[in-house]
């Protein structure tokens, strides 16, 4: 999980980035990929073998500065992170519209929801009243596990929380509502199998 | 329409820029707008009435150099623009995907196919064969007049530049095949409209 936001934590560009640091083999799983990462992966297998067009926005960069060197690119020289007013992923599948966030924490026994934001929260909701697919996926890095929660139980939980509850969501309420992912080679997270099973 | 590309040509922020400069208000529209501006305006209409949530996908930049100041937030430094891999628009109406590009042109009697980019066209046709709807707007800024004009159309044309035809599109062939949208003023450019009565 990167945050992209201006929370004084670090950015990290992971796109096409062929180094990695250190600090991310050791905080990440085994295979030293992010949950990101693998999604990428799992979309650009789906892109080859059209099975579907799902993308993850660009990060939104409020700019300020821009400079044109004379023939060459211009550079960019004063830009803020955006909170995004979105999710990350969308794109289509069998003709609907998928949409979903991905996260991973470090917790073993709980996913904590101040990892969503309320308007992402709130950009599902109409997705979801648009009758278009939306869910998130969830990642415990420890133990790599993957899962699928639909925005059902996700809206459950966050309710929860907004009336004064706990701030997370219990791992055994992910394991009974969600939808666990096995993780492959190739694609490496094939989260539209479960989309297919409980959407279509 | 505009580049965000490193081609030279200068960048301009629109989203949520409550300036607007001179030469643009010279040069577009009567009304001052630009297409961009028509369909944000569209798009948060559509999402207010719970019609669609539709959205323009942030400008991607490639992040080279970040700083971080003590106790505010984080600024970048230096980054590029990208080549975007994808159209600007997409979202979800009544559980269908919808994926467009909006350009418009100066030009009184064709619209020059150099305003696409052939990976877009390459997304587009991706989308199509997922049953996705996907098209373009196309405006023709002096005489205020929008088109929507669907892929097989765009494609067509665009096949015809690539096998030694023109590099444009004659405007009374996108009469002919595209749906003129008349302009409102709220929302402004009532593009779903069309949609709906060309796939639904």
């Amino acid at each position: 999980m990167k945050f992209h936001y201006p929370n004084g934590k670090k950015y990290v560009q992971t796109n096409h980035s062929p180094k990695k640091s250190n600090a991310k083999q050791i905080s990440y799983s085994n295979r030293g990929m992010t949950l990101e990462e693998d999604i990428n992966e799992t979309n650009q297998y789906y892109l080859a073998h059209q099975k579907a067009v799902i993308h993850k926005k660009p990060t939104p960069v409020q700019i300020v500065d821009v400079h044109y060197p004379t023939r060459s690119a211009a550079v960019i020289k004063e830009a803020y992170f955006k909170q995004p007013s979105t999710t990350d992923y969308n794109g289509v599948y069998k003709s609907r519209y998928i949409d979903f966030e991905a996260k991973e924490t470090k917790n073993k026994t709980s996913f904590p929801l101040q990892n969503f934001h309320e308007h992402q929260i709130r950009h599902m909701e109409s997705v979801h009243m648009q009758d278009g697919i939306t869910f998130v996926l969830l990642r415990f890095s420890l133990s790599e596990e993957v899962y699928l929660l639909p925005f059902g139980p996700l809206k459950h939980y966050w309710d929860r929380m907004e009336s004064g509850g706990r701030k997370s969501i219990k791992k055994q309420e992910i394991e009974q509502e969600g939808f666990r992912i096995p993780l492959g080679l190739h694609p490496r997270v094939d989260y539209l199998k479960i989309v297919h099973q409980i959407y279509f």
